[in-house]
């Protein structure tokens, strides 16, 4: 087994991508190929003492930046370490690739280049988040397609549920619809009609669902078009985000506040770490031929090491063939 | 000026409406007129030793249930306590109308009944959250209309700046455009042609805005279609209220726990009380003749007060009117 690695996305590449890429050689015993500039790599690994006997580079000049037009990696970035990664599992160079770089390219370029399931519409980009009952659960779509069609998010549906189930080790996982409401005749046509086809689809539909029950862990896979489902995501970490701060900041105040939080330290800290979405290892991009996951930009290593963890599972357990097995049992009926 | 309370909204109801109200006559020297069944109203307050002589009832029969279709209210709950309320100020006798009632109906009620703003397409459904730097904003629309086009989120932006700017006292209000990216081409079409409406409209347009930044307090006015805006303030209050429990629940562990929680429960409180919704008076529903308002479903006494007050800002404020100028204007150009 061989991951491909794009050693240039994120916040804290690529010293911190070597590292996670250098824990996972050790821990899974899988073979680790690095995408970029291959200078940079080395003197950055040498001046850390990181021993990269074990993994190999593939040189590329450039990087996507975060903020490019996401087309742009079929044109301008189309030699960035990130589509360099891309070719090469499209042309059998390697059985997955992780990246923490920009959201939108990766999922253009996994499009694009490694090309989507036969069967499917529409690849889906599916964050897990932490929700507050010590669990987790994904959003998808959480932003690669824009708009979307009642079939399409009966596929993501199905996307979910396999990868909760097989990666995720989620027992019969609990699929809901993004809605305003949880009677069937909620929301606008899209959810009307994707209400009726999950409901006589082979999954576990628990029906609409709102926000205000995502947070509590109400489900396992939260369905939605890409615009409303990347609108969620956003505000859901924005709030827990901004709400650490704050709570943080009351326990910094001063003395005797500080005193307060070490009674509370470790507790808190077991929240935190709960609350840590990077021991999901980032959001896959379901749907595509070969695993795609992005590591959350902010990544470390050891969220570089869980996204290659879960790359490790997601091979192993065959989902491609299992998610290609689930569209034709659906189209045969 | 004479305003209308539903006394038989919301889950405390009618008890603490009934003291709300009460505190409101007494600090605004308002008359007030109470809906509901007024046995049931009389008892309860000599229950609670609450003198109702300077309040007005009217008797109603019935109470829409919250989980009663929204159409309801202009058929089988045409009698009902909430209809009787906006009956009444439809017909000049009562200058705003508030509500813990069902939200659904007291939007369809409002625009059937007392009718729309002269020159607005769509009224808004428009509740105000409290943000992490003390400060607030509003979503709108926020579930009243599931679908929208580019002219009726116009409207939203100019409803939201007013009311920002008369009632709650924000100096040039920053109006966002809720959006998957900050680049004007963000988004689907809806959105792309509001953000060119919106560049042209004399109001203080920021930009698009994702749901990351709104908690940090980056705009005054969030305006989106109904259905997007549900499922983000859902997510908003759920977020923040599963975060506040866990907290809430780490002081509560042990007495070591509980002892922290005493060195910080000052900052903490006042951290509640900067976040609790209640004091901004819950939701107008925006664009209609008269003011009507949502209060929280689980308002308190200090809740029906809150919205009294800022509906007494509002009446006082000829916001009604000056909505209209700005429609008018918009027109004229």
């Amino acid at each position: 087994m061989r991951i491909i690695v794009d050693a240039f996305g994120g916040d804290n590449a690529p010293l911190e991508i070597i590292k996670g890429a250098l824990m996972a050689v050790k821990e899974f015993n899988v073979d680790i190929c690095l995408t970029g500039h291959s200078e940079k790599i080395k003197k950055i690994a040498a001046q850390n003492n990181l021993d990269l006997r074990r993994i190999d580079v593939v040189h590329a000049d450039r990087v996507i930046p975060a903020d490019a037009p996401a087309t742009d990696i079929m044109k301008e970035y189309a030699d960035s370490s990130m589509a360099m990664g891309l070719n090469m599992i499209a042309n059998y160079k390697g059985d997955g690739f992780v990246s923490a770089g920009n959201s939108g390219a990766l999922c253009v370029g996994s499009t694009l280049i490694v090309k989507r399931l036969k069967g499917l519409k529409r690849p889906g980009f599916a964050p897990i988040l932490p929700s507050f009952d010590g669990g987790c659960f994904m959003i998808l779509d959480a932003g690669a397609n824009i708009d979307a069609r009642p079939e399409m998010l009966r596929q993501f549906a199905i996307l979910g549920s396999v990868y909760m189930k097989n990666v995720m080790n989620v027992e019969n996982p609990r699929v809901a619809l993004a809605n305003v409401g949880t009677e069937p005749q909620k929301g606008r046509e899209l959810q009307q009609a994707t209400y009726k086809l999950l409901k006589e689809t082979p999954i576990n539909f628990i029906g609409n669902l709102e926000g205000r029950d995502i947070p509590t862990g109400a489900c396992d896979v939260y369905v939605c078009d890409g615009f409303t489902g990347n609108l969620i995501l956003k505000t859901y970490e924005g709030v827990a985000k901004s709400m650490s701060t704050v709570v943080g900041d009351i326990f910094k105040k001063n003395v005797r506040t500080k005193l307060g939080a070490s009674f509370v330290y470790r507790d808190l800290m077991k929240f935190k770490a709960d609350m840590n979405a990077d021991k999901y290892g980032g959001a896959p991009i379901l749907g595509i031929k070969k695993p795609v996951f992005k590591a959350h930009g902010s990544s470390n290593a050891e969220a570089i090491f869980n996204a290659i963890r879960l790359m490790v599972d997601y091979i192993k357990a065959d989902v491609t063939t299992k998610l290609e097995d689930s569209f034709n049992e659906l189209k045969e009926k």
